[in-house]
């Protein structure tokens, strides 16, 4: 029985399992536009908007926001902060899979 | 770029970062009292009292309200379904950082 906390070091921001799916997409695709997260993801455009927004917030993500062929297109790429972040969130998987696991 | 959906398998009952503490913590402990997860968790009583009563109705846990010298106790279990969902939720953690980090 051990007293640190098993789940510190995941931040809610990226834990969240529908903005950790939309950081992981960007990490494989450099980018994406918003119609092919939101059909990877399953998502509402209100759902994946608000998503977006906090991502966005946090500096994690950014929206370019074009048209193209008159048609408005949102394209979404990883920050550097949000790689590292993605990053940190994968280390803590880790750790926990360890604990729980290799014992 | 590929199209499935990578947070797929991962069930917000378990995902949340304070519930899985919860189940971790009582994987290891085999039972823990609702004292000791709270300093643990750095939780306040009303917050693990909902996540407690999420993961009650789900079937993952079980509380069991005693006294003790005259005081009450609540001790908290994991289930045989929490066991396995705990599993699942490490399965799933597993596949994401494989899929991110072995390409």
């Amino acid at each position: 029985m051990t007293a640190d906390h098993p789940a510190d070091g995941f931040d809610e921001t990226v834990h969240q399992r529908h903005r950790l799916g939309v950081m992981v997409v960007l990490a494989e695709a450099k980018r994406a536009d918003f119609t092919y997260l939101k059909r990877v993801l399953d998502l509402t455009d209100g759902n994946l908007g608000r998503h977006l927004q906090v991502l966005e917030e946090a500096g994690l993500i950014e929206l370019d926001k074009v048209f193209e062929q008159g048609k408005p297109r949102t394209w979404v790429t990883l920050t550097r902060q949000g790689r590292a972040a993605l990053g940190r969130e994968l280390d803590t998987m880790e750790r926990l899979i360890r604990r729980v696991r290799d014992r």
